[in-house]
């Protein structure tokens, strides 16, 4: 299946923090940069997330901002 | 100014097509990654965004959505 | 891949229009319900979306509002 | 009140969790398709969500994406 | 119809701008500041907007990040 | 650091609901108007938000919808 969303990043999972509703997950970039992806907690448990975990950071193309130092 | 969105990604411009509501900024992650941001034509003009900038891609985390191979 | 939208709605497409950034496709549900899509032109492309492709809609949780007449 | 939203999806109530500042919404589309919003704890219970209750899904057209099988 | 979406500002249309796609409105605000929504053309046709008219900003609440000098 | 998101409106702190993963903060305008901001807990600590801070609620133009009586 390919998809409309432009953005696919490869990354490791670093973190996963369970909560009630929601769950956050912190990924690394190959380049070291860290990812948080704010997700529903079900998602993240019908993905069995773990540290180690090889991923893929999904992002539409409307919701990136872009900062300059003008 | 420290704002909220926890995705900070380091980046350089690779392309800027702009169109009349919409344009399309394409930024190469030091790994070699492009992230692509659809932001309106007046911010890219007022951040007068260049291929070779060195720019920040900025998201929100309950825009980033996570895969993975199961 | 399995990815934590979970949103993912077996839909049909009816109409595509190409604009010079951005790209409208509307889709057909099942019960005849019709949703639309804003994403990039180069996505719309590069998927070859056409009238009757069979096709998923996708998207983020928590993307979704809800309304109750009260 | 009109408004510029273009997803608005009659839907049926079926389960709501609640948690500490999120809630979970998962609705049924009238061919049996789910989906799932996540909004705020507040916002689930000034609507008074309960199983059962007829509902609009809302979801804008930039936060939908599309997959093709390819 | 009461919605899930926290976020609504009464303000007033200052412009309009069409695109073969999307469409850029910008609003004021009673205190004077502006608001800009991108929205699709279909939409701003057909809610018919002209400068002047009375509207509500609407966002959900995952949408809005905050900013803090420290 | 300029950056690419449209809406900034200046804003001072009226409540900071602190949940397992999420924050709830609610910010009011200087027209009384408030606004909710779901943002990770951990963003609202690392900004040390307290009721009374002068803040800039951020908003992306494409997610901000528009609702006008027809």
């Amino acid at each position: 299946m390919q998809f409309s969303a432009r953005n696919r990043l490869q990354a490791t999972v670093k973190a996963v923090k369970l909560g009630d509703v929601m769950a956050e997950v912190t990924v690394a970039l190959p380049d070291g940069q860290e990812l948080v992806a704010a997700i529903t907690r079900t998602s993240a448990e019908s993905l069995q997330l773990q540290p180690g975990d090889q991923v893929v950071a999904i992002i539409k193309s409307t919701e990136v901002m872009v900062g300059k130092e003008i």
